[in-house]
């Protein structure tokens, strides 16, 4: 049996026994002792769990390596280092995409899921920008906010989705095209064995890989009850910075946000107050292909190239005023970044941020 | 000459004098020998300065009694006990209106004169949820949050204008009758000689009284360079507490009010965190006519006696949502405090708070 064969049969075994399998692999442990330490105090009268997990185990393997999803153990040179450092570390995470990904400076985004109009805006301006820094965007594939945070992420550079179900099965299932999206530089990753169906209890589990594999937590519209708050709490167990969006205070949309920020979260207005925050030296960022990308320009991370935007949504998304945008799209479209088209509308015509 | 004279003729002399003779009064010096002082040391070759200065103020004391203006010297008991506190009180305030409206527990919410529709509604109910606990509310009168504050108190209680002007110059002069109704039960202030015209060097000033009269400022939308900074500053160095309330991170609107909460000022989300921060034991108010007044309601806070609002906008006031304002309206109308009328709006039937 490998090492991994050994931990994915970990990972088949319920979500409570993955705190005590990380105390044993943090002590020294191998695999097989964690695993035959777990089968032994709690499985004793079922002397044939073993090998069904393991055959569990080298078939899941199996399919994953058949639908190109990578199956990477707590042992393997991959297993994202920041991961490492937290509590209950998952002992195989599964990836689809750019595994890489995992091991640049990140930050999570997460929000409601009913955002509104605001939140989506904020959650992708703020997303873009750091993204076009070179910041890889973590957050739950969810709808609302944490899809705005991924689109966004994605107009400029890397986002990883982090699932409540298998890698396999996209929850909510309209979210498959933007997963596919996110695969292409980024990742698409989960603890749970694929083909596991998303379960309410999966969720809250996941927040904590969403939090440990990132710098800080970004709560964007956050009501008194909402699952981002849970995200909110591990990133501070796990000694990460969590930082909050303000806004309306007369809707009741902001309730957990503001909570934060009493209890002492940072005030985020931009992603610069993000970079300052951490202290992370950030530069623009060339695209992959290497191009000869100009700097990253505020007004040009807010365009998804070959999508037309009039001069009001580029100013609620930039927070310029008209005045102000339009000498600064007059000289985007000297330089050909953008072009002006019919209605008034303008688009983004280079591919790098 | 009387000590009101006295103080008058230091008042009529500029600005950069106030400090200096509120340090001499301070240490026990007369008003006469204050006034004698500050003239000796920067009028000396002007020696009939003193007498032109007495007959000014005496005339201007006349003037004011005729108007119907109390002239309250720092030596006279009624003067707010709260601005005898700061470095440097203003010699004389003019009063018009209830003089002691300045006696009670007052907190002062200041903002943009260009106030978003969000940041009236939200000025006018904290305004109001917290007249309706018998806090005076203190602002300045300007166009925007300042006068949403003052209508908002108006609803339920008491509130107080410090002008950067003469009381009976009023600006902007389409507040005359707002000025007239805050009057009724509290009090329109200013330490500038009745007959002064605004000036633009007086409202930075006048908010040092703004911040002095109050335990409390509250900033409700304040951009980068907003005179709220000004006033939210003086209240820091007069000991005072400072609290804001967030918004909008996209419009820049509130750039002031965060950096604010970045320094560290507390965050506001409805006037319960303001009582709770400063700790002032409330009850719900009786109006002065001591009428059997039921104990205040949120909801009824926010509808002025007479005045039909439909459900939308009693949401938008109150921050609950339709489902659970209707069946509380009806409660309220089975009550006889509020009737339904036509266009399915309600209106306020009786006149406490």
């Amino acid at each position: 049996m490998t090492d991994l064969e050994n931990l994915v049969a970990v990972s088949l075994l319920p979500p409570w026994c993955w705190l005590r399998a990380a105390e044993r692999l943090r002590a020294g442990d191998t695999a097989e002792a964690t695993l035959q330490h777990l089968l032994a105090a709690h499985w004793r009268d079922q002397p044939d769990k073993a090998s069904t997990l393991h055959t569990r185990a080298a078939a899941a393997i199996r399919r994953a390596h058949e639908q190109g999803i990578a199956a990477v153990a707590w042992s393997d040179a991959r297993y994202p280092a920041a991961l490492t450092t937290i509590i209950d570390p998952p002992p195989v995470i599964w990836v689809r995409g750019a595994i890489d990904a995992l091991s640049a400076h990140a930050v999570a985004i997460v929000g409601s899921r009913a955002g509104s109009p605001y939140a989506l805006a904020v959650a992708e301006r703020i997303a873009a920008d750091l993204a076009a820094r070179g910041i890889v965007i973590v957050s739950g594939l969810a709808r609302g906010v944490d899809s705005a945070a991924h689109r966004g992420a994605l107009t400029c550079g890397t986002t990883v989705a982090v699932l409540g179900s298998g890698v396999d099965v996209l929850y909510p299932p309209e979210h498959a095209p933007l997963a596919r999206e996110i695969e292409h530089d980024g990742a698409v990753i989960s603890e749970l064995v694929p083909g596991t169906p998303p379960q309410p209890w999966f969720f809250p589990l996941r927040n904590r890989i969403i939090s440990g594999v990132s710098r800080a937590v970004v709560v964007v519209e956050a009501g008194e009850k909402s699952g981002s708050l849970i995200t909110a709490r591990c990133a501070l167990e796990q000694g990460r910075d969590v930082l909050a969006v303000p806004g309306n205070v007369l809707t009741g949309r902001n309730r957990g946000a503001h909570a934060l920020l009493r209890d002492g979260a940072k005030i985020v207005e931009s992603a610069d107050d993000i970079l300052e925050e951490l202290q992370i030296a950030v530069q623009p960022r060339a695209r992959q292909a290497g191009s000869d990308a100009p700097a990253a320009d505020p007004i040009l991370a807010c365009l998804t190239p070959g999508e037309p935007s009039d001069l009001d949504a580029i100013a609620e998304r930039t927070g310029l005023s008209a005045s102000r945008l339009l000498p600064r799209l007059l000289e985007l479209e000297l330089q050909g970044s953008v072009a002006r088209i019919g209605g008034g509308r303008f688009v983004r015509v280079d591919s790098s941020c």
